[in-house]
């Protein structure tokens, strides 16, 4: 029996009808059967980075998602963009995470999902992550690349992703996503 | 007697003794004298943005500095780079400014400085900088760019910034940022 | 009588249908009347950039493009997005233009259209252009911001720029245009 | 015997005494044995892009360059930084290497190096780089990143990279490439 490959999951919406966090929550269903997926909470609850802070001790929250990222097989980034990048929370945990030793992030495979509104789905936000990634040393899947514009229609009202064509995008880049991992490793 | 240009000082650093603290606070000494330089505390008490937050009202500290930034005739970013970006903290004040009505950012002059202690100064956080003021309607100055590399040995350890060059430096740049300022009013 | 505002426009396609080029020359008919649009030609005879040749003097059409920006109150960049950035043509000539001296696009208001036959419409081409324009000192206006997507469908078999929407996108943008040129001149 | 990993190298800069073609032409000396690197020429012949002379056919150095990228374990790009990017005859390159099929430089492994007169080395022209390499499928390696600053102390008369603690952070980038290359195979 293959060992299942568990994917620690990021959402980078706080709000409780969040629609990515209605895609963070599909992923599961729509990947390959070999894979498990884990979305992480609490991100709200890691204070702002300081140096001051760290040097009494990392925040809890902090060290458990290392631990999450440092025992999985890889990463999903589901995120809105704000403000042409991505959301001060995401990129607060990860700042906190790039001070944690060793690197959580060192060398595993990454894919990314962005929705918003509009109709170019964040992908403004998208390279901003990316960039971001080089320095953590992670690497993310080039193709396919996921924007959900629109992303209000495409969600129902108990949260659920319903778009077909939005589900078979993200099936296609999560099976996709299966054989980069196993590349990578 | 003409009238003062106050500028509001974002500082992306929070720890006590920040490098780029020590800047922010020698602006006022090193810019022309019809400059006044507010730099803004408490940027670590604005919780995460959440559209919930939100909705049941923005947070004091966001709309005090909504009303400076609008009183204020420019806009000035004191930040370190944090994993080739710009730092959570920062990004998050400017995600609940964004939503603030009239917004705050149209059409103010901006002025960059990125520090770090390596040889590239921050540049990297720069231009992720200024995309995010394309969303926000705000206009950085192109010329001089100001980043300070090895900025531990420019910085007193009474936090006052010594370093002759890159006290000419930022001069320079305030200078033209006060003629920027009477362009774009 | 007021004086008419003069933009030099480029063109970052170089086929003869191209679609950018249909746009590109649809800006006279939809912008204010003080406005006058002159589409450079002849990008593909430019040379590649090499110091070798610039030392033994500046192509001629770099020379007049060069005259014809200076003596302009504005740059249009019509483009495709190529690769997630600009095509390499219209690189090349700002490699060479940059050269110039005194440098032809200091201090010029720049506006942006962007297409492809895409959803996107060629953002992701947007900000590596306006990351460059630092460079050049030039200033591109932020709001509205134009990208046309499925422009296949929104230009006619004869070239003209037939969609009533992006026509509308596109006066506006033009008319934000002309004051951003009074406010920055 | 262990198969050679045959390496292309573009180098950005197309005059005789490039810094960047002296560090392109130093790599097989600073490299492990097990890798070959071939220059590329000829990238000046190259015509700017244009589809209506695709549609004719494409140049035959285009197809000797996609030919020798299909047939090469990796590829390395060695570039100034023009502008805030990447020089236009490299984008131009890439924007006809982008057409054929099938795709050159899909999934191949990527190494970069800038360098400039300057003491960035570059360092904007690389995530410029990485962007475009997003959409050609291509995987540049994180980690160790080159930034060659000052470029011309650190190159002799005859176009030697002499530079010890350049040379080192190239041997270093260069190991570590081979063991990226041996991953992603």
């Amino acid at each position: 029996m293959p060992i299942k490959k568990s994917i620690v999951v990021f959402c980078g919406s706080l709000r409780e009808h969040s629609f990515n966090g209605a895609i963070a929550r599909s992923l599961a269903e729509l990947a390959p059967e070999d894979m498990t997926f884990t979305v992480l909470d609490g991100l709200e609850s890691i204070p702002h980075y300081d140096a001051d802070i760290q040097a009494s001790g990392f925040p809890a929250k902090v060290l458990e998602i290392a631990d999450a990222i440092k025992n999985a097989q890889g990463v999903a980034f589901v995120t809105p963009e704000y403000n042409y990048s991505i959301p001060g929370v995401l990129k607060n945990a990860i700042d906190w995470l790039s001070r944690v030793s060793p690197a959580p992030f060192a060398e595993k495979p990454v894919v990314i999902q962005t929705a918003s509104a509009g109709i170019l789905g964040g992908v403004r936000a998208q390279y901003h992550l990316r960039q971001i990634l080089v320095f953590l040393d992670a690497y993310p899947m080039n193709k396919p690349e996921v924007m959900v514009g629109s992303v209000q229609s495409k969600i129902s009202a108990d949260g659920k992703l319903t778009d077909e064509a939005t589900r078979d995008f993200i099936s296609n880049q999560l099976a996709a996503f299966s054989k980069f991992i196993d590349k990578m490793s």
